[in-house]
């Protein structure tokens, strides 16, 4: 467990080098945080559900941190309003790295204790699963602000220069499908392992036939959709996804300009071109739809793509491969399609909204407010991208986003009745 | 057929009854439409889907009124601004009046035909559902603009004097509830008679245990719910429930009002002293949904609905004993707490998004756009309510809002897990 | 004065011929309201501000009608919202002209008695100019409510036939200039007749020398400041202007409309071909100010205005020629071009801001509200238009409206530093 | 010249002492800018206004910085949204220095010529105003800034406590007046020194008989028009004032904060007890002017006040004085009472709107745009605060703001007609 907490919260440090003070404090829309945030906003997690309950003579750092780094718990006090996180240029980026090594050092004394209760040990990993989803974001977001500005600057130059992919990349194949005959299924979290309260309760639930396509859509597919004026034909489009289209001017991809007749594409790295068998990332949920509708398929459902993982044994070989690998191989999986894609090339969207299981609990506590209060117009994403964490990855994990939105590394499969 | 569509478009001309041409022009909201455009669109589309293709040498009545009634049909053409419905002052209520009287005539030479072919029935079938489903907006609508009006008149004065209830009314009895032990079961309209696109194809869910209650929350609980502080407490409400609680202050049902410490219910008889045993009407999902977490319940799924209404067989005796009957019996329906109330009582939001059912196919042509694109961020409501015209009401019927909609008769029938 | 009563309330009814009751309720922007509250509001004027405080045993015709016309006398009462008088469908419109008649007659009551105070005639005398403001809102604000209707239905047709243009109209004829050199000047209204609080007191004020364009700027000129780009080139306009332009995408006056590569212009006779020797119309202080720039001139002064119609004697023979005619010749006014176009071919925005004269005070009491409390981010009109009452004219007189507004009959006058 | 290019320049760097790179980079509202912003445009005019015209074989720095810190010049090119400079966290704060440091070099070469044109020198003198300007910008938008986060961080502790008020602070006496019987009198800047192209033509006006307050207003008399309920009685108010009041629900001036029954003033030292005597500071054109309806008095206009400061000399000791002191003495002056307040306590609102004096001519080229473009929907400011620096404030000097704007040190001088 301690290793485990060291490499995980090690892992997001890691993510800030190359960045200042000024990247990390800018927030560039209400839905995205600054880096700073995160940093702080995972820590303050640990030191409120984890110490002031179980460490003896709990002070906090900060007592004023208790309240500027509350994202949306209710229960626990006041929260400041979200928009307005990238105006806390003050405490600095360096207040809160030592804020975070001071939790550090106090979090290392209570897991030395041999005899740790069940719940302490729950409340841990639900920190750092929760800090790996703020990996993610810190990724998510700091790749939105850094496209608003003019320059377009890379996150980190020369990031997935590392490796080179090691076969042929699936993508550039004709589609493939995975058919599936339906019937009973059993979904969600196995008792075993780690799951967030959204996973559970496992239940069955009745299938049609149906069949998954073995990859992702390419953005040589999607130039092909906005060509064929798939932008323009509202019979491809769910109503409101229409009218945000028309309202937004949307043409394209969130990260693709078209320049001098070439298309390109914002990266971890910088503008590039467009790479034609790359997954068509950072669509919403209606280009999503849309695209799929077009092409005469349809988005899978939550349950019948954790079917098809779940037969074809994807979850398991893809991340036992690199289990000992606890940091996330990010620029390695940019360019890597030497995977099925399933967890490590876009989270793909699924026509499921996000909704209780049945028999679905939340948690005891302010924790309960973790994620059954978002179950409302909301489209769950299944599987995983680029910037997910491996150790995050689960076949019954269930992330979820607002339809229209397209900053979350998002990708389409195609799916299809039989 | 010949009769069918008298009886339903004079049921329209008779909701207009005591309205004058100003009250059938206003359009309170973007979202509601004024009650002149519903009897003009109701005819538009008769002459869209139906004169236009099988009437020899067919003319319009008016090339102009051909884009002016279009509601949200891209395929037949441009489409006037939603929110500017309320400003079309021409054309006048009475040539509305002379353009439906029109276009009956021509339906009524089109059906005196002795072979009318599979398709021209089914769409002269989908012009009356079509049209009764305006006849509850414009009930909807009309309530909501009078509302408006610092006035409060009434829509029709002594409205519902017409019958006392029959006897004891359910909702001032204890909650009871029907049981289901779950299991696997068919959902979705049969085969034979009307339905919707999107009530279709029949298929097979399965349910894990619940209870469904046997009756709606009242008035006076729901006033308990908010003595205890409901609309003051986060943790009550999903995150965006909350969001809207505090950006619009609501603190009760849409037509409530407090005046003079005494609570007063706007309805279509103008303001009344609220009644503690009437079902709470005009609640949104997230109103709905907070109250049942309050009370320690759940909303039920679309599903666990239709299975307890077609186990009981609710939907047959309520709909048969009023099938000679074929104007809705508003005014007595709306004090009448003989009935169940699965019917007639208030429109019950369910937990369930509106999604297509698995094999789900839009019609061909433009009607495919009658509800497929309306699928994202929206739940279903089953049943109907004193707005709903009796032979509109189906045990598979699907209704749907957005969450923070609140102007429908939507009402709260609570469920829990077994 | 009862005289003058009867013609002036007569004179608003006449303009509501040819309207309906829903023309006359729908309002088609917060800043416009519906003919019907016009009709009310001027009404209720004088029910408050004369028969309240002058007549015996004084009762309201509807105390509810006491809040509902209310405009904007925080000093009287609450206050509806603005944006939704159009949704006050009742009263209705025959409410409202019995409210009138029966007003009417306690007014013309009260004007029997021989010895009127000095006070009520001054009353009486506000209440009659006040009337004649909103006879112009009036058609102001129906132009604007049928140019939102895609039938583009005229106000009245045939409106401006009756009558040809007596001579040559000088707006074809080329510029001439009103030269000045300057000094001391006294502005403001003369101690004798009527005048609004804002035309006071008589001031003194120093001019530098200048000269005024004879004529105003026509439909002609203004297209070839459209041809020009003027609509493009951000050098030509205040940066709020432009700012404007780029927001709403503004490339010509209000009713213009380029159909199939010709110029239309919406007008109270409905859509007719633009005429190049009418003067442009209802265009912002925005456009006149970068159409004054881009011909190498200037607006005027509110003051350098007023020195040369006194000077030219512009006010008298004009006014003296109609004043038989109390009824405005609104249809002969369009077309005639045969006057000066001063006051009564468009009101002409000057570079004026709308402020307080040196010793200005406002009335006592809540009509002290009359004026007084616009005095900021609005800019001083002067003269008159086609649908101002000719009595309602005068060389003192100050129209206002903030620097965007478009729906005005506003115009534009050329001036020069010397 | 070369002289007061390096104090004028430096002293912008004094002001970022203390800051860290995030205080320099976030932007609390589209009306501010970044630290990091102003930094680099002040030294963009520079380059753009100076260095391109007259420097051999100019090259620019960084070409993309020739758009990124364009502020409005729309004749120089494109300009990036104003709303989003807080997002540009590159190029970082070093860079910009160097920027400066870069740009000052080549600014000293050009200098070191012993003959230079008289339009560079002028190019130059306006850019050393223009950063003067910028100077009171930094410390208005930081100010914002910091009061935005909940910890309230102050920009410079111990900022004013350098030295005490000389004598007895007029601010604590009574009120006296300075009286001025009217007449023709000069105004605008005299030929001789520098001014903006706004401060001319020196021009003639005509004066009412008035009198001018010999000090500002206090904290202390403003909180008695907050006790006498000022900011709920609109008749008080301008309309759009009121408004603006209800929307924004204002109950005080923008820094001041009711903790505890007590009254917080945030300033650039952080949170402060109230200061009676100190001026009221941060108050709109709609509170100065209410405020003075209150205590039945009113604004002055521009030439009023500039005459009355002519008239005493006030213009002339004041800045003499300090005359060797180039520096602005910030700390000193916030708490020093002793001066007249006419030039360092705070902007005083006056009731002239911004409009171009006759005969006004705007500089030719790009430059024509620094002030010309913004002469409609503002107020005039006179004088100068704590924040302006001592060479910077003139007699004539014209300051603007629209009048809903609270976050310049603005302050209120009454004055009244005789």
């Amino acid at each position: 467990m301690m290793r485990r907490y060291q490499v995980v919260r090690n892992q997001t440090l890691a993510l800030i080098r190359g960045l200042s003070a000024e990247d990390c404090c800018a927030q560039s829309m209400p839905e995205a945080s600054p880096t700073k945030w995160h940093l702080a906003h995972t820590t303050w997690f640990f030191e409120t559900f984890v110490l002031e309950k179980y460490e003896k003579g709990f002070m906090p750092f900060n007592p004023q941190f208790r309240v500027l780094f509350n994202s949306y718990y209710e229960s626990v006090g006041p929260i400041p309003s979200r928009p307005d996180r990238g105006l806390m240029t003050r405490p600095s980026l360096q207040e809160i790295l030592d804020y975070r090594g001071h939790v550090d050092e106090r979090m290392l004394v209570l897991m030395t204790s041999p005899m740790m209760e069940e719940d302490l040990i729950t409340r841990i990993e639900w920190g750092l699963q929760h800090e790996q989803q703020h990996q993610e974001l810190i990724l998510s977001d700091i790749k939105h602000l850094l496209f608003q500005n003019p320059l377009r600057p890379p996150y980190r130059p020369g990031f997935s220069n590392r490796d080179a992919p090691p076969h042929q990349p699936p993508l550039a194949q004709p589609i493939e499908w995975f058919e599936h005959e339906g019937g009973l299924a059993k979904v969600g979290a196995p008792s075993e392992g780690f799951y967030f309260d959204n996973e559970a309760p496992r239940h069955t639930v009745w299938l049609e036939p149906f069949k998954l396509c073995h990859r992702l859509v390419t953005n040589q597919e999607f130039r092909a959709f906005i060509d064929d004026g798939g932008y323009e034909d509202p019979r491809l489009w769910l109503s409101e996804g229409w009218a945000e289209c028309k309202k937004r001017e949307l043409r394209h991809p969130l990260y693709w300009q078209k320049v001098d007749q070439q298309w390109l594409e914002f990266t971890l790295e910088g503008n590039q071109p467009l790479n034609p068998i790359a997954p068509v990332l950072h669509v919403s949920y209606f280009e999503a739809d849309a695209f799929a509708r077009w092409a005469g398929y349809r988005l899978s459902t939550e349950f019948e793509w954790e079917q098809i993982v779940t037969r074809e044994r994807f979850g398991e070989p893809e991340i036992s491969a690199i289990r000992e690998d606890l940091i996330p191989l990010l620029p390695a999986v940019e360019k890597n399609m030497g995977f099925s894609g399933f967890f490590r090339l876009g989270w793909q969207w699924t026509q499921s909204s996000y909704a209780p299981y049945p028999g679905y609990r939340p948690l005891e506590g302010a924790l309960g407010e973790y994620n059954g209060k978002f179950m409302i117009n909301q489209q769950v994403l299944r599987g995983g991208s680029c910037a997910t964490p491996l150790t995050h990855t689960r076949v019954s994990y269930r992330n979820f986003y607002p339809a229209a939105s397209r900053w979350a590394f998002s990708a389409i499969r195609l799916a299809s009745s039989l």
